[in-house]
């Protein structure tokens, strides 16, 4: 747990006519988005997902918001409220409901669907709360409106929060697609109304507040998809991300067209389709789909697999297909298109697969050579739209690393809100809305919580940095076997080495420099293994510096018999 | 040493009227660029550079080619044609000459200005050969002709290779801005020429060859940065490349003209844009100048800075700005401009440096967002013209990953030239032109060659694969004193682990399931140190896998006294 504000000390407890906001994630990140908002006593949380760890997190499988803040108050949180199912908004659930199992879990159809089976790996069954667009709730004494929005996932709201205190208006992830393959439009005349009655504090989405501009429709890739198959003349493999059913349908559509049957590959693409066809959000022409083994047997060019591993994942079907370790064999004349965006920090990774694939042949179509992905937040000209119909008195920029905030904070400004009541706040400042102006009140513990392998929590940064060390520089270790009991060295020292790119022969080297400090160490009556391994320590990293101008974790082992 | 092509064997030895062309870096990758050429037993090598480590090469500073192939040939070297100053083409030029000092260098005025200064840090004085464009010289039996060609660093050459085998074109790094800040075009005419007389072989630079279109003028970035300066009320911070003199030159005239002083911050860009100015490459206006320390002292609407760390280097003056660890302090309303490329795999570390700049109030101008960069390598609509000018009997597409490399074989074969001359090599493939065809003749060794610290070479790929494993999941090491004479463990066993995520006293757990195995494989008459280091191996192991799902390395030693 870090502190990030040390300025900054906690809250005073929250007036009684206030209403408090505290974003454990998602502020200065994009990623573990969750927000918790607290009106007389009672808590609302908005959001529980995951950010996903970057180089210098190294063997860590996700990254969880800090629930320190909950601790002894689980009780007082009437719902926590999922505005969409993607993992940077539902991936911390299951962590979260370890800790209190009926906290009710509210949103709509298609995403309550995605979250539930995610539990079920889990083991976990929720306490479900099914809303849709238009609805009114309560949950304590928070009134929840619900409004559809449009996003790269199906079924997306805001959400509406109502208390004596003021209306605030989460917009969740959103874009503005005019012309939506489902119909399904962000309700601005909602918002519009909501702006009307008066909104006290608008969240809204800031990932593309520095792109100027709308967004083209999700459907402009659908002419693009149809060209790419009729030039097509063996197998087409799309990957694309597992939960994003409107695109997965347009590769449907375009298959059918085409007259190739399609299979589904990546365990999360299965189970996430199976969900969104069983409810209706996914539609199917019958005989359409056949699994991986079916195709493996039909000529490529009947054939569409439909894979995750947009991101180059190591180990996902399309990276081990580039590496030539899967049962797909890619070959000349294959295509490969892979329709999605490409996430900062992956592009190495991405590379290597697109070069992999080239190097046997296919060919290999990406957003940066064809329109064959579109962005699912609302980039800077449609954020306009949004800040002038809801004029907000209050505006805080949520979800973006702090380039986005600070872009999304100057287009509210230029809308017209005051710039004194444009919050840029970070994980963990602690926003209060008193007499309908928002202002920071103090800061809490946010920090990284990190999942790795079974345990979560336990991997600290003192532990990230050893491995850092270790992963540049390797490391030496020496032991010395020494006896207590007459003070003497009578083992060792003995050298191991690993990662430090040093020749075990070359420690022949400085094995008796270590011997003869140690002798001369005894001589002087030197006999606590303390100091016999600050010794060890300082002949050694002496001997590396001066030799291969490095500096490997260096550690001595004093073994006492 | 690596040898990528397994399938195929060393080339038989080179027909007398035969010109063979090994590259041994930059096919396959951006970087490390370097081509050797043979005729008649004589070599000529064309550029010698070094390749930036990427995150699965953890500490390591720098990649060179393998020079493996040259061994016992290096007296046969006739010259090394050095085509332009980027690192990519002459970092690895100490590596080479330290194993023969007085192989010539051939290049430009620049080129060999910038190359020398970098060689008076390695102590080595080189046999420098100046050429200039429109220049043939003999090296040996190789006639070497020098074209201009217009890149991102002035003074570029393209070089044709004449033996009586054929002649070779190769463009070096180039594009085809119409416009130059020093009028110096890319020498069309002159490759029309060479063409007219009959090109066997043509290797061009494919890096942009995904990239439809022609590029921008450099000139275009003038008026933006005429406008930024214009909206600038504090400090200019301007980063970039530090052998980008055209760039440099373009923010000196901004700054001239908005009054302001400038300084160089950084080494590299220091020492080089020493070299350019003396030699006439940069104009600088009399008193425009400072240093640092003046900088610090003027009122920030005064001053640029010019700086290093465009691409978020970590030691750099802007990520150090950007990490409050600089005397130069970022405030409110200080503007930067990040006018460069960002190098894929630094995408994390660039907006790193971003954010850090943003959130201490600066605005920060980037690429994606004003045209503040413009590439320095000719996009697919350029390369279509060389193809046609130089009209090639053969083509080789050089500098490039495998996506690159493909995309510009489709261009040769639009252009005309027949798919069977059109060849696609790797690292380490020979290439034979014989009877004016060109056909790959067989592979030689050409891995990664890795300097880190003082060593070059001696970190080998097993030694990062432990450097992987170390930095993602840690190490546990177990120690046990053995004693050889009655076959008894006398000491241990003792745990000490780092990085793999378990607090120490969670060992308590294995220490004695360790002792008991130990115990046990004692009484059943085990006593050989091998055997009890798979022993603890495999308890330790189990122990992690069940409880943390984890693979640390787990390493065993016995101690014997």
């Amino acid at each position: 747990m870090s502190y990030p504000h040390p300025e900054l000390a906690p809250p005073e407890p929250l007036a009684p006519d206030g209403l408090r906001v505290v974003a454990l994630g998602g502020l200065g990140e994009i990623g573990r988005n969750m927000t918790v908002f607290e009106y007389g006593g009672k808590l609302l949380i908005v959001d529980c997902g995951v950010l996903f760890p970057e180089a210098d997190q190294p063997g860590v499988d996700l990254i969880l918001p800090d629930f320190g803040y909950l601790e002894g108050r689980l009780d007082e949180v009437e719902a926590l409220v999922l505005t969409h199912a993607h993992e940077d908004h539902i991936g911390a659930v299951p962590y979260l409901l370890r800790q209190r199992e009926d906290i009710p879990l509210v949103g709509s159809k298609l995403t309550l669907a995605l979250v539930k089976s995610k539990l079920t790996e889990h083991r976990i069954t929720p306490q479900a709360v099914e809303v849709r667009e238009g609805q009114v709730h309560p949950f304590g004494p928070f009134d929840c409106e619900f409004f559809a929005v449009n996003h790269s996932i199906p079924d997306a709201l805001a959400v509406a929060i109502k208390t004596p205190a003021g209306t605030v208006l989460h917009t969740g992830d959103f874009k503005m697609d005019q012309l939506p393959l489902d119909g399904r439009l962000t309700d601005l005349a909602g918002f519009a109304r909501l702006g009307g009655e008066g909104v006290d504090l608008l969240l809204a989405d800031s990932t593309n507040a520095e792109v100027p501009g709308i967004v083209r429709p999700e459907r402009d890739i659908a002419p693009v998809l149809d060209e790419v198959f009729a030039y097509a003349d063996q197998r087409v493999i799309v990957a694309c991300f597992a939960s994003h059913v409107h695109r997965v349908q347009q590769v449907l559509d375009a298959a059918a067209d085409h007259e190739r049957k399609v299979a589904f590959v990546g365990r999360s693409m299965i189970r996430n389709m199976g969900v969104a066809r069983e409810l209706g959000y996914l539609r199917v022409p019958g005989g359409l789909l056949i699994d991986l083994r079916e195709a493996e047997e039909l000529p490529p060019d009947e054939v569409v697999l439909i894979s995750t591993g947009s991101q180059g994942e190591p180990m996902s079907a399309l990276s081990r297909m580039a590496g030539r370790d899967h049962p797909i064999r890619i070959a000349e004349g294959d295509t490969v298109i892979l329709a999605s965006s490409l996430i900062p920090g992956n592009e190495t990774a991405v590379y290597r697969v697109i070069n992999g694939l080239t190097r046997l042949g296919a060919r290999v179509v990406h957003k940066e050579s064809s329109l064959v992905h579109v962005s699912g937040h609302a980039p800077a000209g449609e954020l306009l739209y949004l800040l002038n119909l809801v004029k907000p008195r209050n505006f805080m920029p949520v979800h973006g690393e702090w380039r986005h905030l600070k872009a999304h904070a100057r287009l509210a400004s230029l809308t017209g809100v005051p710039r004194d009541r444009v919050v840029i706040a970070e994980d963990g400042l602690v926003v209060d809305l008193l007499d309908r102006k928002a202002s920071i009140a103090g800061a809490v513990p946010c920090g990284y919580v990190y999942v790795d392998g079974l345990t979560v929590g336990e991997v600290t940064e003192s532990q990230l940095k050893d491995r850092r060390i270790l992963g540049d520089e390797g490391f030496i270790s020496v032991i010395v076997v020494f006896d207590a009991s007459n003070g003497k060295v009578v083992g060792g020292p003995e050298i191991h080495s690993r990662g430090a790119g040093i020749e075990e022969a070359a420690f022949s080297g400085v094995l008796p420099k270590v011997a003869d400090a140690l002798d001369r160490a005894a001589a002087d009556g030197v006999s606590d293994a303390h100091a016999l391994r600050q010794l060890a320590r300082r002949v050694i990293g002496k001997w590396v510096s001066d030799n291969y101008r490095r500096r490997p974790m260096i550690i001595p082992v004093v073994v006492e018999v």
